[in-house]
């Protein structure tokens, strides 16, 4: 099968942990320990994986730069930092003559979209409230609640267009995994001259591999998480995992926005365009996911 | 012809300049313009870059962690920011159907080189003596005079092989451009059990694009820079640009230390392996040196 495994970020960074570079290389050995199977029983695999943690860090680091870089920069530089170390770990765990490329990946946004106006992508560190409007007027931020505390927030437009589509298609053909659309994809906008700008945004990084799934043709969609499934009821003690959507008798506006509903319309979106299943489901099942014995299955 | 472009400092910030993200991709674009008409021209092209002032921009920006990112790590950051303005620029300098991909590269270096007890490249900022002092001391860090100026300096092991060598010839092979072994590629050795771990180092690019073309079968491998020719009495009234060196009747220690020995070493180490020349020239003279007619040949 071909298939799109997109991270969560608990396969960088468990909660509290400190964002060093080896406590992620070790969260990432683990990560790639459940998907490295998949490969090696045949499977062609492209990986993708969020950067909210990482690119909030880099900001706030080059905050006091005169000219801070970016969003669409810092992105980039997340995308290295986190592709390496992907790379790094899956190759040590695949045969040696399995090839593994880490392909950089700009997504194009439209420049009109309505999430521009409204910032509601959380990255970077949770503050108290105090701080967090501090920082804000100290760096012209947007902040938001985000569980019990405050974050940075930032405009997560929708994906329009994944411009090394055929690139990774061809690398994935021939059986190269690729890891791609780090963080969502690096967002440019295609300004009236056709040339390609970045643009201050973060893709959510559910949208962006369920576009790529349906530009790669993939035969199955996996968005990894800290959840073994998507649960009626979560959070109550009525709660009970569920094992089919179908996309048609499902309404995911019934759910509380966060985490969970833009992965299960992100499912959807793949599910009901390709007739293919997607899998909301645990890093340490996707095993059982791809033999279709664990997770939530999302299907047209 | 199969062509490996090594880009020069210069083609990413001009000395003085303010290292903001603005700046390098105006530059960019001025080096983009003088690489895409070879590739418009047929020429299957990989590109490569430093990183010198950006690695130590960000090791800078995270000296204050409580655990900084090691310098592989950093090197990777930078090759996703640098891969990213430069692919960006190129996409829009080339026709749509003509592909590009920026593909991270780890570069495998030998644990016991003796670099590593003599750290001399020097990366980030130029500082005055007593500025340079109190950081190596903050920081741990080794120093060295670079010019007028002291910077910081790591230690710069020589490349043994390129991990990813293998999908960037396919993709040559393709005719999609490549960028690649930014700031000389991400420095890992091998372990005792085989498996790659990153090390603290900065390979120099221009060895690492030497080893790149030998392994990809390059035709032609041009070292592009800020001057115009390699220089016999560089420097005095007598300076005159030498047209043609055959490796075999020239001394490299016979030039002092500095950027254009190894230039020179790592063009003399291509001819002489495959038999094809190395160009060492100026960005603007791409097309004229292509053609033969511009640049500091080196043959076997």
């Amino acid at each position: 099968m071909r298939i799109v495994v997109a991270l969560g970020g608990n396969a960088l960074l468990r909660r509290g942990e400190p964002m060093t570079a080896a406590a992620q290389a070790a969260n990432l050995r683990t990560a790639v320990g459940a998907i490295a199977p998949l490969i090696i029983a045949g499977h062609h695999v492209a990986i993708t994986h969020g950067n909210g943690p990482q690119i909030g860090l880099l900001a706030l680091q080059n905050a006091e730069a005169d000219e801070p870089y970016p969003l669409d920069v810092l992105g980039a530089e997340t995308d290295g930092m986190i592709g390496y170390l992907l790379e790094r770990e899956l190759v040590g765990s695949l045969p040696p003559e399995h090839m593994v490329a880490t392909v950089l990946t700009q997504i194009r946004v439209d420049a009109a979209d309505p999430a521009f106006a409204h910032p509601t992508k959380p990255i970077g560190p949770t503050m108290d409230e105090s701080e967090a409007r501090a920082a804000a007027a100290r760096h012209g931020w947007t902040i938001g609640r985000d569980g019990r505390g405050w974050r940075r927030t930032v405009p997560s437009p929708r994906p329009v267009d994944i411009m090394s589509a055929r690139v990774i298609e061809m690398l994935v053909d021939l059986n190269v995994t690729v890891i791609c659309a780090g963080g969502g994809g690096i967002p440019v906008v295609e300004d009236e001259t056709g040339a390609l700008r970045g643009i201050e945004a973060v893709v959510d990084k559910d949208f962006a591999s369920s576009l790529l799934a349906r530009m790669l043709g993939a035969d199955l969609l996996m968005l990894l998480t800290d959840v073994d499934a998507v649960y009626a009821d979560y959070g109550t003690p009525a709660a009970r995992p569920l094992r089919l959507i179908a996309a048609r008798d499902f309404d995911p506006s019934s759910l509380p926005a966060g985490s969970m509903r833009p992965k299960i319309e992100a499912a959807m979106e793949f599910a009901t365009s390709t007739g293919h299943a997607a899998v909301i489901g645990t890093l340490a099942d996707a095993g059982g996911i791809v033999r279709g014995e664990a997770g939530t299955r999302i299907v047209a």
